[in-house]
C-alpha cells in the first residue's frame, strides 16, 4: 500500500520527538501499521531556528494552513499547543476531511465538543491520546480496555510539575517556592507557572477523563479547581506522621446524586500505589465496577513520552480510515447520541474526608469547643493530634482528620470556628481521600 | 442497528461473570457499542448445577458444538479454558466464520500461531485481553497504546496465587507451604498448584506478551521457567534488609543478541512501584523506546476482572466486524507477514545480576576464597553480609549481591563454590533486576 502522509503542525517538544520517533521507529511502525507513515510537511515559526529533530525530507513552511489545506495530506498532527491559533487549524482540517491527532489538552477540554461534531459530521476523527497523562495509553485504557465497565471513578496524578514540587517537598522538607524556582530552572516549570501549580492543566486533562469515563460531554467550566501553592512543609510533615501523602489529584466521581470533578491537594494512604508516585511521574488510578481499581503509569510530559502517545494515534487512525464511520471508537468513548446529562455537582456538593490544621490556645475546653462544633455540622473525627507549642507561641497546632462529610457542612463549621477567640488565625483545611 | 448474537461456551468464573457484566452493564455497553450485545446461547457441562450468573433469557446446552455451529452467533466466547476440547471449539468457530473471543492463556500460548493463521485466512478476529492480567488491558495497552515503540522489555507480575504467597511470607513471616494450604483453602490456589507455584501459569502468558511486544512468534517451548517453591523466609528477610522484594516475575527483554524469556523470582529494589504490588494483584512494567517505563496495574483473575476484559474485546470486535480485515489490529500486534525470526536465547545466555547465599565456615581465607572464583569467572560483587552463625553451627550464612552477568559464567562459579570444603550445601541462586 501506498505511504499515508502525515503533516506536522509545530516543530517544538512534541512536534519535534514526534518527527523523530516517527523516523526512527519507522521499520517497527510499518510491520505493525502494514503501511509506511511518512512526515512529508512541518511548519514551524521560525525556519531557522535550531530544533530537536531532523528534518530531511520534510518539505517546511511557516504558514500552517498550506499543511492544513494540502490535498495530498490524510493525517494533520496539531502539535502546536494552546488556545489560539490551534482551534482554526483543526477545525479547517476536519473541513477538509483530514484527521486529526493533537496532544492539545486546552483545546480539547475546552472546544472538544464542537470540535467532535464537526468531525463526526464529516467522518473523520480526532485523536487525542497524547493529550492526557503523555505517554500512558489511558485514553485507550479508559474508552476501549474497561469499556465493559460502569465507571465509578478516576483520580490521577496529572501534572508532573505539581507532583515534582510535593515530592521533592517531602522528601527533602524544602519549601514550596523554593522547588518551584528549580523546577523552573530545569525547564519542568514554564516561566509562568500558574497552569500547573493551580491546577488549571490537571482541570483540563481532568475534563477529559470524566466525558470519556461517564459519557458526558466536556464541560471544563464545571470543575473545581485548587492549586498546590498553599500546601506548607508543615502540612506536608504531619500528613507523613499520619500514615498518609499529600498529592495534587485530578478527582472525577459518579455518585448517586451527580459527577464531583475536583482538583485539588489530597492526602492519600501512603500504602496506596498511587502515594509512591514520584517526581515528574504521572498516574491514573480508575475504578470499574466490574474491574475493580486499575492503575496507569509513566512520564507525563517529555518530547517523546508524548510523541509515543501521537504517533499510537496516528496508527489507529491510519488503520480505522478506511472503516465505516459510524463503526469507530467514539471520541468522548460513547456514541455522541447517547451522552448522558447528568447533574455536575458544585464544590458545597462534594462529599469527602478533611485533613484540619489551626492554631489555637494551649488550655483546657478549647479542643472540646471544636469537636462541638464539627459535631454540630455532621462531622465526625477519625484521629486528632495536638503539637506542642512552636517557640515562644502559646498557641499550638492542632491536627485533625475527619470521616466523609458534605463540603458545605465543612465550610459552614470552619467559618464557626475561626470566629472562636481561643482559634488564631484561618483553619487548613486539606482534602483527604482513600481511595479503596 | 440489530443487536449483537453472542454465545458462550462454559459458565464458570469467567463465563458466568462474563454473563453478569453483559447483563448488568448492557445499557452502559449498548452507549459505547452503538449496539445492543446479547448472549442468546451458552454451553455448560452440567445444567442442573448452580452457578454465579442469572441464565434467563439464555438457551443452555451441554453441547457448545451447537454454539459454534448456530449460523446466528456472531461472536463465540470459548471460556471454558485449558488445553483439551477449547482448541477444537475455536477451530471449529473460526471455520464458521465466527469471531472468538477468548481468555485462555494456554491455548493462545501454545497453540496461537496455527489458530491465528486460521482466523486470518478467514477473516475473523480471535480477542484475548483476558488471557493475560486479568482486568489489565495490558494487550491493548502493548499492542496499541505503545505502537510507536521498540518495546525493549516487560517485566510482569502476572500470577496473583504466587504473589500471594509471597507477599504473605514477607508480611508475616510464614513459610512457603503454610501459604500454599491457605490460599488453596481461599481459592486462590488450585487443588494442583503446580502451573502457580512452578510459573507455568506466568510462562504461558509472558509467551503471549513476548509476542505481541517484539513482533514474533508465540514460543512457550522458549521460555525458561523457574517457580517459587525453593524461596525460604530467610531469602525474603535478607532481600528486604539489603532494600529489595522478591517478585516472581515473568521477563521478556530484547538485547542485541536476541530475545531473553523468563520467568523465575527475583530480586527487585523496594522502591520500584511494581515491588509494593501486593497480594493477588498484578501488574505490568514495560519500557519502551520512546515512552520510557509504564506500568499496568490491577486485578489478574476473579470473575468480574476477567469479564472485564472480555467483554472490552466483545465490544472491540462488534466496532470492527464490518472494516476491512486487512485494516484491523493484528493478533500479534505486528502484520503477520512482518513477524520477525529474532533468536532465542537460551537459559546460560541470560545477562542478569544475582543474589546468593550459601553456608560457608567461620573462618578466614573462606571469604577470600568465594570471590576470587567470582572474580575469575568475571563476575562483581556488588554487596556481601555475612551473618553471625546459627545456634550450634559452626557454618555462617553469606549473601552477596553481583552485578550483571553471564548466567554460564554463574553457573560455573557456582559449581566450582559448592566443591569448597569450607562451603556447606548448594548455593542458593536468585536473580536480582533494578528494572531501572
Amino acid at each position: 500500500m501506498k505511504p499515508v502522509k502525515v503533516g506536522v503542525l509545530g516543530l517544538g517538544t512534541v512536534g519535534g520527538g514526534t518527527v523523530n520517533v516517527l523516523k526512527r521507529n519507522a521499520t517497527e511502525i510499518a510491520r505493525r501499521a502494514g503501511r509506511e507513515i511518512i512526515v512529508t510537511r512541518a511548519s514551524t515559526r521560525d525556519l531557522e531556528r535550531s530544533r530537536i529533530c531532523d528534518t530531511q525530507g520534510i518539505a517546511l513552511t511557516t504558514d500552517p494552513y498550506e499543511i492544513v489545506n494540502d490535498p495530498e495530506i490524510e493525517i494533520v498532527l496539531e502539535l502546536i499547543g494552546g488556545d489560539t491559533i490551534a482551534k482554526d487549524l483543526v477545525l479547517k482540517a476536519i473541513e477538509n476531511g483530514k484527521h486529526v491527532v493533537t496532544a492539545n489538552k486546552a483545546l480539547i477540554a475546552l472546544h472538544g465538543n464542537e470540535i467532535f461534531a464537526k468531525a463526526s459530521a464529516k467522518g473523520v476523527m480526532v485523536a487525542f491520546e497524547a493529550a492526557v497523562a503523555g505517554g500512558i495509553p489511558i485514553i485507550k485504557a479508559i474508552r476501549e480496555g474497561l469499556s465493559g465497565n460502569q465507571i465509578e471513578w478516576v483520580a490521577g496524578i496529572i501534572n508532573g510539575t505539581g507532583n515534582f514540587i510535593l515530592t521533592e517537598m517531602r522528601d527533602k522538607g524544602r519549601d514550596f517556592a523554593d522547588v518551584l524556582a528549580e523546577a523552573q530552572a530545569l525547564g519542568y516549570a514554564e516561566a509562568d507557572p500558574t497552569f500547573d501549580v493551580e491546577g488549571i492543566d490537571a482541570a483540563h486533562k481532568l475534563t477529559i477523563l470524566a466525558s470519556i469515563a461517564f459519557g458526558i460531554p466536556l464541560q471544563f467550566d464545571k470543575v473545581y479547581t485548587e492549586g498546590i501553592t498553599q500546601i506548607t512543609r508543615d502540612d506536608v510533615d504531619y500528613a507523613e506522621t499520619l500514615g498518609y501523602r499529600i498529592k495534587h489529584l485530578g478527582i472525577a466521581r459518579k455518585t448517586s446524586e451527580g459527577i464531583e470533578l475536583r482538583v485539588h491537594p489530597t492526602l492519600i494512604p501512603a500504602r496506596r500505589l498511587i502515594a509512591n508516585v514520584d517526581g515528574v511521574m504521572n498516574a491514573v488510578l480508575v475504578k470499574g465496577d466490574a474491574v475493580g481499581p486499575t492503575l496507569y503509569y509513566g512520564a507525563g510530559a517529555g518530547a517523546e513520552p508524548t510523541a509515543s502517545s501521537v504517533v499510537a494515534d496516528v496508527i489507529d487512525v491510519v488503520r480505522a480510515m478506511t472503516s465505516d464511520p459510524e463503526n469507530r471508537v467514539p471520541h468522548l468513548a460513547f456514541q455522541p447520541n447517547a451522552l448522558a446529562d447528568i447533574p455536575m455537582l458544585s464544590a458545597e456538593q462534594i462529599h469527602t474526608a478533611y485533613y484540619l490544621r489551626l492554631n489555637a490556645e494551649d488550655r483546657p475546653g478549647v479542643l472540646a469547643d471544636i469537636t462541638r462544633i464539627l459535631a454540630l455540622h455532621d462531622i465526625s473525627i477519625e484521629a486528632i493530634i495536638q503539637k506542642e507549642p512552636h517557640e515562644n507561641e502559646k498557641s499550638v497546632p492542632i491536627i485533625m482528620l475527619t470521616q466523609n462529610t458534605l463540603e458545605s457542612e465543612m465550610n459552614a463549621a470552619i467559618t464557626v470556628i475561626e470566629q472562636l477567640t481561643t482559634v488564631t488565625g484561618k483553619v487548613c483545611r486539606i482534602r483527604l481521600e482513600t481511595l479503596g
